[in-house]
């Protein structure tokens, strides 16, 4: 078989000849970017061969590669079959980039109480003075060991037929596993001798896009081992609505698969990564959208993509891990997050645990921002939900040099308010190729303090600068000259893009001033403001302030808690009690149909001026915006 | 396909060539007496053949047929195969004749309480106004509907994913079913439109010769239906330690599948001729011995039947009958009834639960008297049990003309204390061929009060009479002169078997006066003594009293309850509050080892006379023993 050794990290598998680059990556433990889901489209997924013989359709480079590239042994890794021992290097773009979680068990008062612990147990084989029954014999000694009351624990049947082979077998010595379950305690495993420290769970944020997977010792209370990888379903659809119909279409069965098969893979990779075998793993928590939860689960989404938009459950689910395919311990228990409806689902309900928001008496209101944006509002006693459309704009979408987050995207910028010259970085430092959602942020911000802008968002064209000018079709600003980019042209945004960027984030402020409306709370009373998901990561949270896509309540109390989804996961994973609340959490959340109230719009509207129509509601902003005019006339 | 014609009942069945006639009758659901399984062994399945052609082996017949029985028609139905269309007869003593339960719903102060319940609800059809998740508008119409309270509900993963499309495709009108699990109430099913009416249960007792069900109507509380069959187990060995060491050598499989076909024929029957598709039996109680348990369920038996005697499991076990193979509902829940030992097993606990012994302040004894027997003594506080081997005696075997309960068996004998003539009636009323236990009791009894035998049970050969006489091994009594009987000789009792009657009767008094000793009661505190099981059902309570096989307390408080293993799984099938108290009840049961107990074989000793060494514990039997002496004196 050919082997396939990875730079820099030469990482070497062997795999059968035909095989793609990007399944060998894979299966070396390597999350690699792929948002088409291994169609040669999305370009993603670009390494470089060094050295050996492979196969591939060079019309499908041409579409990403220029020639000197293709010469330097460029290549779409997913259409790229490897024909004999090959040397390929992978460029750290074309790896999925870990979302940071910015909460972790340090930060916040969370005890280690996982539901899942092994006893080891030596016990007194029978005799005729003791001839108690191998279950109860095994129980007490649990008991004893410092588990459960023997009768709060049972066995189901497949464990129970095990038990007398098991424990003269092992000559009486054994270790047990005992999963909190509704009901009771339940003997979800046993086995001979002492692996009483190998118990490990895993926490999911089960994404549309992407899939991460955190891995725990249930012992020891650490993380092991981190692993993401892409959501296979892209290849059945890019969004959740194309999914939904695919089913429809198609059936369940193959979404379903392709869910179990995404996290098998990050699984897999995170238990070989940390030399831990799968089936030490017993326990599964998994945070993710309603959509995705339905369809790991083999649910019927269907009738959630259409009015009146209807799940078939919200609870939190307890389910069998085996029972729907995942690769781990036989008896592992899955635990799936609850959800609000449709639109508000356990990714959700996992930010609001990460953040602790639900049990605080302080108002907080809670921010998810990507395609579509969920906003929640509250406290321990009461919580209003509501989500919507943002648009592709906030996240480099739609806006004409927008990019995510790979090596050359501009993240940072501010601009000298009299030279009117932007100071940028980049990621990986690289030569600028666009800008990321959080760049385009600072620029808007920045843009609007100097006076390029109004607060319409229209370029100030009377300017005399030379990156003031009129493009083909809008009035743009130039970021970047040509010279200093990697694409060999000036990088520029454009009132077009502007006006994309305004209409995204009067989406998001109206639908927190329609919840704050609703519940009768004013900017003041809110003590914190949370940003959950990639979006807040690099935010410059003064500068989302600035240009309204928040409440003004002083950047002290905005905070980012990054991927919330995982770090919830992570905490119903580790804390028993954690996960009892969840149902509750749901439960108290109203769910606000933005589109049902007439206010939305009216806000909208008035939110779609920089930072909004009303500048009382951003004090400090209209003092930095009447400042800076001052100073200019000075 | 050739018709076999089943007389008297018409019964018709379409069998392939080939089939036995046993089959034949089987699936026409006539339950057939045969006890070796069908090896042509046992010559119980004996029929007539009135017309058509079969096939089978004529040496085998000649075992149990003479020339001019088989110039009749008589066949084993076992070993004889359809060829063509057939007439057959079936005697009544080929049929499996049901053991009555003398206990039943209407004596008992038992509630009718299933613990599965049907609910049709019509719901309103989701809307922008109420989108409330399926799942929810479920439990909510069912709570509304007079269910348990919609949190308590919950819905197992191959039921959730199919709501949806049964709410949509019935127009929102469908029957959900519940049943009371541990830590809940779980939906077990979701069916379009109305079938509430819908809802059985069967109550099976799991005999290791003869398998009982009972099919309850569990909206009304009616029985339906009852059917019987013999364990098929019987193929793998005629008693339990033999299938035990079956299961040893070849594994548990074969056994197990064989109760189940056991269990699954009998529930067929039942169904079929109450006209009730399986499918809508929801729950299935089982009480069965302890190995007879173990077996059904797939756990080893086999630590069981050697020091130190140790059963897997103890403890009431619900599992999904279909986990099994059980011919139910898919979703069916299964329940085991727990045991105390190895010896003492669901069976009993079901006696004792049929007696309502363990509800009561006043002492009970109870004993069950098979093979082996089984004896418990106590109240509501506290309970004392224990098991021994009987030998055969008690039920006709180890007898010369001892023999089971079919027709042409003596089951009541009386004797005229001055001709020594003994009047007697015989099941079917037909021509005397043996001697049932029951007659055996009345027969030793009676012979004790004439004088025949005295209280160590040797015959007074110096009476002058015709019955009395030496036989050719032992001094024997002639109970039917030859003339009378329907196997051309004189049916007697000899010497030998008035010893194996004593021995027998002995360890039955001795293991109830250990336990009374065990608990320190005097038969004066004991307020009812109770018989379980077949052998109850013709005893004659005051001739048990005569010889001893229970201490002396009054007949009028001595009590038959008949089949009590599936009446007290009856119970538990039909009140679920009963059900809880069942481990309650096994884990105050103390069992005594006999053989471990010094006082046993003294009292064995004192046991092995009639009806005791100790005439003043049998101060009534003493007067009835004097009365007469006096009188034959006078």
């Amino acid at each position: 078989m050919p082997t396939v050794t990875f730079l820099p990290s030469y990482r070497k598998i062997d795999v059968e000849r035909g095989c793609t680059i990007l399944d060998a990556a894979q299966r070396a433990g390597l999350n690699v970017n792929v948002i088409c889901g291994g169609q040669g489209k999305c370009g993603k997924c670009v390494m470089f061969v060094q050295a050996g013989k492979t196969s591939f359709d060079l019309q499908k480079y041409f579409r990403f590669f220029n020639e000197d590239e293709i010469r330097r042994g460029a290549c779409l890794a997913c259409v790229t079959s490897v024909d004999g021992d090959i040397q390929v290097t992978i460029p750290e773009s074309s790896l999925i980039q870990e979302q940071k979680i910015l909460i972790t068990r340090e930060d916040l008062p969370i005890e280690f109480r996982p539901s899942v612990r092994k006893f080891y147990v030596q016990l007194q084989p029978p005799s005729l003075a003791d001839p108690s029954p191998d279950l109860s014999r095994l129980l007490w000694g649990i008991q004893k060991s410092g588990g459960p009351v023997a009768e709060k624990m049972y066995a189901p049947l497949e464990v129970l037929r095990e038990i007398p082979g098991i424990l003269r077998h092992s000559d009486w010595k054994v270790t047990g596993t005992i999963a909190l379950v509704p009901g009771g305690y339940r003997l979800i495993d046993l086995q001979e001798n002492d692996t009483a420290m190998r118990l490990y769970g895993a926490a999911v944020d089960l994404g549309s896009t992407t899939i991460v997977v955190y891995l725990w010792d249930l012992v020891t209370g650490k993380v092991v081992g981190i692993a993401s990888n892409y959501n296979k379903q892209i290849s059945c659809g890019e969004d959740i609505l194309a999914r939904v119909n695919f089913a429809r279409k198609n059936g369940l069965a193959k979404l379903q698969a392709l869910a179990v098969e995404s996290i098998n893979t990050a699984l897999t990779s995170a238990a070989d990564n940390a030399g831990i075998d799968r089936e030490d793993i017993y326990e599964v928590v998994i945070a993710g959208n309603t959509v995705m939860t339905h369809m790991l689960l083999g649910i019927d989404p269907a009738y959630m993509i259409a009015e009146p938009y209807v799940p078939v459950v919200r609870r939190a689910l307890s389910v069998a891990a085996s029972r729907i395919g995942i690769a781990c311990n036989q008896n592992c228990g899955l635990f799936a997050f609850p959800a609000v409806s449709d639109f508000i689902g356990g990714d959700i309900i996992a930010d609001i645990l990460a953040c602790g928001m639900a049990e605080r008496e302080e108002i907080s209101l809670m921010i998810d921002i990507g395609t579509n944006f969920e906003v929640v509002l509250g406290n321990r006693e009461w919580m209003f939900s509501c989500a919507g459309a943002a648009g592709p704009a906030l996240e480099g979408g739609e806006v004409l040099f927008g990019m995510r987050a790979n090596p050359g995207a501009i993240e940072k910028v501010t601009i000298d308010p009299t030279t009117l010259a932007p100071a940028y970085t980049t990621i990986n430092s690289a030569k600028p190729r666009g800008i990321t959602g959080s760049g385009l942020i600072d620029l808007l911000a920045e843009m609007l303090v100097a006076g390029i802008i109004d607060r319409t968002g229209r370029i100030n064209t009377g300017i005399e600068n030379d990156r003031v000018r009129k493009g083909d079709h809008f009035p743009e600003f130039v970021v970047v000259w040509e010279r200093e980019t990697a694409i060999g042209k000036d990088i520029v945004i454009t009132e077009n893009d502007i006006k994309n960027l305004i209409m995204s984030k009067a989406s998001v402020h109206a639908a927190c001033v329609t919840l704050m409306k609703e519940a009768g709370v004013t900017r003041h009373e809110i003590a914190t403001i949370y940003f959950a998901g990639a979006f807040g990561n690099y935010l410059d949270k003064k500068n989302a302030t600035i240009i309204g896509i928040i409440p003004e309540i002083g950047i002290d109390h905005v905070r980012n808690i990054g991927n919330g989804a995982v770090a919830g996961a992570n905490m119903a994973l580790i804390n028993r009690s954690k996960r009892k609340t969840l149902d509750e959490i749901a439960y108290k959340i109203a769910y606000i149909e933005l589109n049902a109230e007439p206010s939305f719009m009216e806000e909208y509207t008035s939110s779609a001026f920089l930072p909004h129509t009303d500048l009382t509601l951003f004090p400090a902003v209209q003092e930095e915006l009447e400042a800076t005019r001052n100073h200019g006339k000075e």
